[in-house]
């Protein structure tokens, strides 16, 4: 195997390549600019290197604790529970929230042998207690695994005194009627707002 | 900006990578074995270091010539010509070629100021008399570029001895007539064989 196949392979693996896009990509770094290429290993090593969990939200981070956790200036009333680490940055996109984050780091998965015990709830339990959090949103994923989730959480911050929301269903902006799927748009009667 | 951004930005100049892709991959690569990283990264870095253009057919080579060009089993009355050095591991996929291979590194385009001095057209025709070869075949793109490409070398070829031929255009293997466009349709027509 030349280094050029092995470099396919390895492209191949990850995730939305295929051989076709990834003997594509392999190509047009042969062609690219050493610099470039340069950069784009280097960076690949330096993430895995220097990236870490947040000890205490779990957001992915260079420095300890996390920008979000040790801001000042955020809302620190407010957690907002996600799956993953990568859905901060997808929240934080919208501009719209600026309280403070929780990662679960999963989701409960009976299939995957993922139970409650193996995500940080009993963490997010301690934190609402001890920063004295006024609400949590739940943001988990729209799916049976972080529905459940997000029920679960719900149920065990009943004991607290803290408001707990989750985020609203419905139909995507920009979207049709016509295609959305019959769960959204039963979410989206249900959840209707009165005008 | 983070390193993770950075990543993401030096992903997305990857070609068929768009920005979600990018994200994607970058995240992956965050939760990836670190050993696989380090392969991935180290092959991109190998493959500028180690692949070169070959002297003689302008194929991707790590020896010099290439294998192609010095394996003693290829056909090497027969030369086929490309545009690209990538073009020869897709004829290779094929396993119906079985001679040598001359790279033109580009394709006639008046308008990205490519004229047929840019190509390797004459290193072809110095080939095609001291290698004494008795058949070219022309797989350029079917495309304007590569239309005009193939017809010039034609033209210079007819003051050799050597028979010159070109790939068949006409509908794709698996494909329906219904979803042919119409050029590719009229190409099958006229390039109808006598059955």
């Amino acid at each position: 195997m030349t280094v050029l196949e092995r470099l396919i392979g390895n492209l191949s693996r990850l995730p939305g390549l295929g051989a076709k896009s990834a003997s594509r990509i392999a190509y047009y770094i042969l062609r690219a600019d050493k610099n470039y290429v340069r950069a784009l290993a280097g960076d690949m090593l330096e993430i895995k290197e220097k990236i870490r969990n947040c000890p205490v939200c779990a957001n992915y981070t260079v420095e300890v604790p996390c920008s979000i956790c040790s801001d000042p200036q955020r809302d620190r009333g407010t957690i907002c529970v996600v799956e993953e680490a990568k859905d901060v940055s997808t929240i934080e996109s919208t501009r719209e929230y600026h309280g403070l984050y929780h990662v679960l780091l999963g989701a409960i998965s009976p299939i995957d042998g993922v139970g409650p015990d193996d995500l940080r709830i009993d963490k997010l339990l301690a934190r609402v207690k001890e920063e004295r959090t006024t609400e949590v949103i739940i943001a988990t994923n729209p799916t049976v695994e972080g529905e459940t989730t997000a029920q679960y959480i719900i149920q065990r911050l009943r004991t607290l005194e803290v408001k707990v929301s989750k985020l609203a269903l419905g139909l995507p902006v920009g979207g049709d009627l016509e295609y959305a799927d019959r769960l959204t748009l039963a979410r989206a009667l249900q959840g209707r707002n009165r005008q």
